[in-house]
């Protein structure tokens, strides 16, 4: 299985850096071939805009998602762009690794997914969920957080990290993904040896992804025209 | 009341940046200043990166919150960082307008809570929520969708609107502020008497802002140290 991480720290030395190296040597070890994108190394541009489509509009009002599909169709995204759509192709699973930065991911992560999943490529067309591009790859959402799991439960200050991590799940979804469990690292600065034992528990999580059952989501077959569900239950 | 709107959506002609005249238009005649802040238009970074800390590494780990902090302290944040931090010490409110890409905001939108939501001066040294830095100012979030109302209802393919907000509000409820009810315009590709409808709607509720009962959220000495609820109910 095809695996692709993409990394959203900016400092190489990050817990962040050690997770995801930490998968790639894993997953390596299972046989499974693995790349990794450093947005924070390559400097990805989080910021869709008019460099991402096709017209030549410089000023003005676009419809976006039809530029995009053009772009997209014509060959003209940018390089950027390009090599992450390539890489997505080649992938049979996306792991995001990330740490959450104001109850979701860094601007770079959430513009990496503004700008490569593209419509015509990623959804589009009536394709989404159990149709979406991405049908039959894995995603799993890897992320770290200060706080104690304690914070994020039921009774916790931040309520439950389902919720928190609820977006990033349905977009992914939408596009596709078979949408694993997520790992969540939290109280990462409590000490080394904190980390260290993370690190060990994502190298054993590691192993089932291949084998984790997906979170459930609706087919589309259940909604009607206007996303209702057909028969509420 | 001193309102604050920033914009993020790149096209001077979309709906947002109408919203976003019509908010500042309505706000004036009710007496209100207000200055807007167009993201794309300032090309905002929206990347939280080492020319944001004080920091002379240019390699390895940060602690990203110390050096956020040290840099706001000795007043060497960067000067885009710094002009929006002057413009919410002078803002009594905050709207935040931008479409619903992905189930969030764009990358813009995000990477401006990552960079000017700083440790010091929004939150910190135990202030948050209850005694967050902005307590005492309300904020807005103003969202177009493209999909009808429907779409993001209980029974809603996309599920409840809340649920797609919830880490917004959250984060907006950290730095202190008062959070108000959203307001969601759906279906914003139906027609232009659908957009021009909404666009009254919005002025009626912005008569509103000074007065609007915010959400509800617990204050801090309701949780324990390990960030749970004392007495669960």
């Amino acid at each position: 299985m095809n695996v692709l991480i993409v990394l959203g720290h900016l400092c190489r030395g990050s817990f962040n850096a050690a997770l995801a190296e930490t998968a790639a040597a894993e997953l390596n070890r299972l046989t499974h071939p693995v790349r990794t994108v450093d947005l924070y190394a390559a400097e990805f541009e989080p910021r869709l805009g008019r460099g991402d489509f096709a017209s030549e509009k410089t000023e003005g009002w676009l419809d976006i998602t039809r530029e995009q599909a053009r772009a997209f169709r014509e060959g003209s995204i940018p390089s950027d762009v390009r090599e992450n759509v390539e890489l997505l192709r080649w992938a049979d699973a996306l792991i995001l690794q990330f740490p959450i930065w104001w109850f979701g991911p860094p601007a770079i992560i959430k513009g990496w997914m503004d700008r490569v999943f593209l419509p015509g490529f990623a959804y589009g067309r009536g394709r989404s969920f159990d149709t979406g591009g991405f049908l039959g790859k894995r995603a799993l959402l890897s992320v770290t957080a200060d706080p104690p799991a304690t914070a994020y439960a039921c009774d916790g200050r931040f309520g439950v990290v389902d919720a928190i991590l609820w977006p990033l799940h349905l977009t992914l979804r939408y596009v596709g993904f078979d949408v694993l469990p997520p790992f969540v690292a939290y109280d990462i600065n409590a000490s080394a040896e904190h980390r260290s034992a993370i690190l060990l528990e994502f190298e054993r999580r590691l192993t089932r992804i291949t084998n984790d059952a997906p979170m459930s989501f609706r087919p589309n077959a259940d909604y009607d025209a206007q996303f209702r569900l057909k028969v509420p239950q």
